[in-house]
């Protein structure tokens, strides 16, 4: 981490739980396994799509020590330290430290109604109490408040913050950052977007945190490759294929919300590939059905995954 | 609890703090007592006035412990259970069940994106998972999302729910709750405005849960009785009082959001007023400076508080 | 006008149609009868629920030549100037003067992204084009921008608006207009809300403009002559009954907008009770079926208007 | 318009103003002239960026009159019949038709609350009303809601829309519309952003319509031709210069708000360049003052345009 910025591709791994809702690690290990294999550039665990906001700080222990053994070094593990406010957030950076997460991703607050002085006193207090690199996560639709540009680069310049992960949606506001990164060498700019990452690499972002590389690595890390040679055209058409398997994200919209869908689909997706044993979601979210299921196979098969 | 439906003034407890952001549990007591001695019916410990975002789980547990200590089975003691998803509210819940909490307050699943689907299984999960009576919190501002009207009822018809916090701001929908509670007469409405607490009451709800209840729970409790013998003039006059007074909470708008303008409103207030030891606010908040200060103190005067 | 601030029952006035969206000027005089013989306090043409956004100008001409001529003087009648940016709404102002209303109605502009120091300039440049007194018409859910109070307040102590129909649904913010109404003695302040008129005439409000107000004017008039006289019990009375009657604007949510809901339910109920000819509401909204027109009847029985 | 499907760069043409906010006719020809001198492949009159919502009819007449004439069917000319809902924009639509323009741009109703059942409606009864081709405007910065792909799509299928300008800003979205496009070859999308236009083109969208392409008509031209030709170095590069340029719409944000700002800076970007006149926006826009235009001036010669 220290000496090169981290690019690439960087899936938010997704936490797979037995039918009582607790880890499954057999099922976890096979799925680091089967990114590692993917040939990817990292990865973040207690993301939003690790469904961190369901798991207790135990078992986002057990997530992280999971991955930290298994990773063993291969590649860079960022992790989450989703929570509220900062005194919070400073439990988890510590536990992280203790695990040995080569760096932090840290939202805003939420919950609480904070503007920028109170979003950048966070991130320098979060920045003292750990010695870690700093990922800013800018995450509006979940806590609701934008990390607006010039919060960015100003702990960028003030080295509190070694890199991005944008998944706001705005790429108008992306690209002023990803062209503000050429002033600052040594910082990282990635997109959360699945659907835009050929465009955000042609842009000139550092990498791409994509939920739905949990389910194809081997696409997003071709797309990446494909991009990292110039050659646009192949890492648009890649872009597509992953757009319309993107789609089983809504499979489950007329009984749940997006969330419940997405996740459930994401774990699905991997359960019909053999990577992992359940398709069991945090609590309360609701467990796709036999008919969604169903779906998500034939948009798998219609993706060359099955 | 159990006997009778809980109604009356129900203070949302401010956390006094030290400088070094732990709980100051002297001053704590001393709050406490102002409040009992001015015959509040009920005290809510943890809620978001309370800063419960902004404390660890240890000093959540500490917390709770002096208030249901110092309180000591006078009047009920509600406890907040703010956290983003099931798994982690139960955890919550359990730790209130254990300092003998009389009821618990949980709002929505926040972070995540969740429909009404998913907040009807949320309560259920809670309900199933503790022997307290549940009130549920309708906070859109702070969970972004709202409880609608038909899922509140239907929480309350199949008793999964015991009453409901309104800090909406939407009046309209509070009162179609209110009307409909005439039919489920174990069921309690609170209203969590400073504002409106004398309309709410002539609505015919059951109490409210006033944050600048901690700085002048006299007045909402002369507000409560006037209310209730039907001397609704009176109590329109003594809101009227409170709702000037309330505009201390935007004395730092200038250099912060309302979250930390509001919070340091009530801590200094009760700091000039001699119940606390400090003015300090939970991380990242900003604290009120000199400026700041003497305009609470001038609108304390103005209130007839010093 | 000139003489008494204008108080009251101001129904905002529906704009019966005939089956080829033309206005249907015989249905019109009839309901302007109904509503005067109710013994409402004004009447005001080409607002929100008159489906002013749907008329073209001509049409807008008309409507207002037929309520200012069958009115007649016996209560004033406020003209709605709803449209984009100010040139435009001076023409519509001027229109009105012409057409010898009492009073404008004025929006916020909306389309373009404006503050308040535009919406400021916008309420001068109107006032300064005009001689008729000015409301202003508070209306998020239609312009996507707010009145500020401050804004109210500096525009009031400028005489440049007389009065404010407030359709916000932020009544903590209307309590603090109405407050501050006490120090501008000809400064008139209505509530749009139809389920929260008691309560407004219990803070201390001028009148009501309300939409249902159209169907059950004497509803209304009874709730504000109870009010008037201190009867707050039997004016809560009348709103709780006026509360459940307000339900019919939900009877179409399965198959269409609120928009196209509300204003499809107000009509169909008038024509019910005989007053207008058709429920066609303006393109592109979609008209009421025969099984929602039963739900909109039996409402009105229940309401005992049938 | 008929034989080909419309592609390329369509600027929003600006409005030039005079003191007294009438149109400045003799600067519109003038820009004109710039535009098609500089190679742009339409006009897009009476748009957002052409202040439609500042202008009466009569002014919208003017303006359509002075394009129809001046471009003398050397490129296409679009119509935009911004109006709040059907009726309403069926005149303008008939206007336009009158004028001879080459096609309408049609946004959702506004002011109203709609759905997009109501919204489908208003495109067919538009459709039938008139014989020109329609362009679906999708801006909910400005209407408040959002076409769906769904909508878009039935729409484009029953043939009733030729196209799309996405203004949403919600670009993943509008890749979704623009590979379901291939399916549709009659069908063109266009993107409104001025800074994702070469990533726009990249994911296969139509071509561009670009409010700052009134200020650098030549710098989109050059953009569109390099992403023609398939050389997405040299078009980003461009992007890149433009993204900087697009800056001036932030010059008077300390005053007033992103309408009156970016309107200001367009219009004085093309005064400084000797284009137009005055830099005039309409009422009740704030005009920018000295030290804004010194930061236009500075940003034009930057951007080697002075």
């Amino acid at each position: 981490m220290q000496a090169a910025r981290l690019s690439g591709i960087v899936p938010p791994l997704s936490t797979p739980m037995t039918e009582t809702f607790e880890i499954d690690i057999p099922s976890l290990e096979k799925l680091i396994t089967f990114q590692l294999d993917a040939g990817v550039h990292g990865l973040f665990a207690l993301g939003s799509t690790s469904e961190v906001a369901f798991l207790t700080d135990a078992q986002r222990a057990t997530v992280l020590d999971v991955v930290v053994r298994c990773v063993a070094g291969q590649v860079p593990v960022l992790a989450g330290t989703i929570d509220m406010t900062t005194t919070r957030v400073i439990e988890h950076a510590r536990a992280a430290e203790k695990a040995r997460a080569d760096a932090l991703v840290v939202t805003a607050p939420f919950y609480t109604r904070i503007g920028q002085a109170e979003i950048k006193a966070h991130f320098r207090q979060v920045h003292e109490a750990v010695d870690l690199p700093i990922f800013a996560y800018d995450i509006p639709v979940a806590v609701h408040s934008k990390l607006e540009r010039s919060t960015v680069l100003e702990l960028a310049e003030q080295q509190i913050i070694s890199g991005l992960k944008d998944s706001s949606g705005d790429e108008a506001n992306f690209r002023g950052l990803v062209m503000a990164q050429a002033a600052h060498p040594d910082f990282s700019v990635f997109t959360g977007s699945e659907l835009l990452a050929d465009v955000a690499l042609f842009m000139g972002a550092s990498g791409v945190v994509p939920g739905l590389g949990n389910v194809d690595p081997v696409g997003y890390v071709r797309l990446y490759e494909a991009a990292h040679r110039g050659d646009w055209v192949a890492a648009r058409q890649e872009q597509e294929r992953l757009y319309r398997l993107f789609d089983i994200v809504n499979v489950g919209l007329r009984r749940m919300a997006i969330g419940s869908s997405a996740m459930g689909a994401f774990k699905t997706a991997l359960q019909l590939r053999g990577i992992i044993a359940t398709n069991v979601v945090g609590r309360p979210q609701l467990r796709l059905n036999d008919d969604e299921v169903a779906q998500v196979r034939r948009a798998l098969v219609a993706a060359n995954l099955l």
